[in-house]
Formats: structure tokens, sequence, C-alpha cells
């Protein structure tokens, strides 16, 4: 065994990281030991105090340092309208977009009843709360089109379609940039199926 | 700006390691503040523990967490065979072969200089004390068959030849599993010259 004690422990603690293997693990570990130690120990104290001092808003779910989060206390954004997203870093990515103004709600997780994760689990109850108590008119499903994503938004469509008067999902088709022949054949018929005119 | 205070120092932390770029560091960050809290700050102490835990070997630089290391303090490796290398990972690759049995000496960098790295930067001092002291005999040098390691080769095997009796270097060729077709031309000529029998 040549990783041992603190090293081994080391590696084993990055791999958890997403897209981190064991071989990308050492390289990280090795990098953070041969240079300058200070940024090591700048890496370890920003992960301690991020992780300090995030928490989940107390509205919506989203990963934040204030109470409530910047989205839920921006009293410039349209407040009947929100999108349901699986994870915190869905809202960055939207956000990134500029295209969408009103407000957020993460579920954390998708339902999997394989996997014991029902509806209390996604924060359900709470979700419906929130709906009720902003007068929500309108309901973004930002989910992945994957099983379990179609299957909690099919969940929630039947459950909260009394409650507002629009709910509506992301389209789905081929991504721009993408190449048919590598397409999926799902993608593709989805794709001839919601076609639109050219000139929309 | 949607990456703020210590999650945007965090994020800046993150990429500094090897193969992280803005986004795979920003999945990193948004992962370790969604997952447990414990698992976070495991990371972030394990980090400090390992950097105030090793060193550079006194003796052949590399990262330690004993004095000598394991390989130096090994009555059982070859004692008068060593094996020069850039990086201490690299002998942990070299180690996982199982192909040698002697010691190393780590020179942390390549002469470069360009940059300003001369012979006192890759610690040619201590490797020539090193050699004189150990009566090392054989000299491998594992150095990549770049710019900077030919000229770092051709700078040790010029200063260390009257030192010991043998100097080689790994062998340079095709890869296992590389394919011809994408193999550049300056790889190919060299396997031409350097072909050998079959039978070998």
């Amino acid at each position: 065994m040549i990783f041992q004690g603190y090293l081994a422990d080391l590696i084993h603690n990055l791999k958890k990281l997403p897209g981190v293997g064991t071989k990308s693990a050492r390289r990280m570990a090795i990098h953070l030991l041969d240079k300058d130690k200070e940024e090591a120990l700048a890496l370890a104290e920003s992960i301690r105090q991020t992780v300090e001092n995030y928490h989940k808003c107390s509205v919506c779910n989203m990963l934040t340092d204030t109470e409530p989060c910047i989205f839920c206390s921006d009293e410039n954004r349209q407040s009947q309208v929100i999108c349901i997203v699986e994870h915190s870093q869905d809202v960055f990515l939207i956000e990134e977009t500029g295209v969408f103004k009103g407000k957020y709600f993460v579920l954390g997780k998708l339902l999997s009843p394989l996997d014991g994760i029902g509806p209390d689990d996604i924060y359900f109850p709470k979700l419906k709360n929130y709906i009720n108590r902003e007068k929500i008119r309108e309901i973004i499903l930002a989910l992945n089109p994957s099983a379990e994503g179609e299957s909690t938004m099919s969940f929630l469509a039947t459950e909260l379609e009394n409650l507002v008067e629009k709910i509506t999902r992301l389209a789905t088709g081929l991504p721009f940039g993408g190449d048919i022949e590598y397409t999926s054949s799902l993608t593709l018929e989805n794709a001839f199926k919601r076609r639109y005119s050219v000139k929309e």
C-alpha cells in the first residue's frame, strides 16, 4: 500500500467530489502537497467557512448565506411565478441565462419509489403551502427529462393543477450544437412530434 | 454576480486544483454544500492534516510524513540504484508497476533557462552529494520526453557520467494500446529508429 494515513484519507475524501475518480483524486492530493502550503490551507478553510455559512433557504430550499435567500427576498422578481428545480445548482445555471425573473423552489431530489423517495422527501407539503400562501399563478417545471424527472413532473402536475392557472415544463428536443447522428431515437422521435414552424 | 462571498472564494480555490475548470469547480462547490455537512468538513480537515503532516524527505525530496521517507529508510531496496523523477507523484506511479526496487530522487522541476529554472532549482547540488555519499552506481532518468525533460536528462547525463557506472533513460516508443494513426511523427520516427527484435 503506497498511499497511507492522512494521504489515503485525503484521496478518499476527494473522490467523493463529483467527477473525481481515483486518478484525479491522487493527482489533486499530490498537487495540494506539492504546491504552496498556504494554497491548500486556503482551500480547506474555504470549504469550512462556506459549509458553515450556507444553509437551505427556509422558503425555497435554495442554498444561501442569507435568510431568506437573495431570490426570495428580491422584490423586483415576479412573485407569482415559480420555477421548480431539482438542485440549487440548477438555479445558478438558469440565472446565467437571464431568461427567468420569477421565484424558485428546490426539491432536492426527484420522486423514486424504488429508492423510497416519496412526496415528503421532495418537500411537497412545503411546496403546496408556499403555492397557497404566495398565491402562485404559474409553475414552471424545470426538471430533467429522465424517468424520475418525468414521473415527478407528472405527480406535481396532477397534484397542483387545481391550485394554479398554468403549469409548464421546459421544451424537449434537439440541443443546439447537437448532432442528429448522435441523438437518441427517443429524443429524435420527440423532436419530430414537437416540431414547430420555422417562423416562430 | 450570482456566486459571491464564501461561495465565490471556494470556487476560486477549487479551480486551482489540477484539471478543475470553472464548471467543475462550481459543481464541486455546490456538491459540498448540498450533501452531508460532515463530508465537506471531513475533506477540509483532511486537507489541513495532510498538508501539515507532509514535507519533503531530507534525502530524496519525496513527499512524506516520515523522516526520511519510506523509500529512503527501506533497507530491502537496492541502495546503489536511483531513479530520478520530476514529481513525487511519479514515484507513486512507478511503485504501482512494481518494476523498480531501488531508491528515488525527486527534482521537483525540470531545467528551463527561459523560466529562470537552473541546476540549483532542481536540487542538483543535493543530488550530486547524495550520489557521492551513497556511492550510487546506476542512475535511471525517468523524466518526460519533452523539450525540458530532454534538456534536463542531457544536463544530468553530462554532469554525472563520471560519478556512476551507468546512466539510462526510460524507453521511448509507441505506447501500448496506442494507435499508430494518432501517433506524432516524432514518436513514430523514434519508434522506427529504436525498433527491437520481436524475440527480445
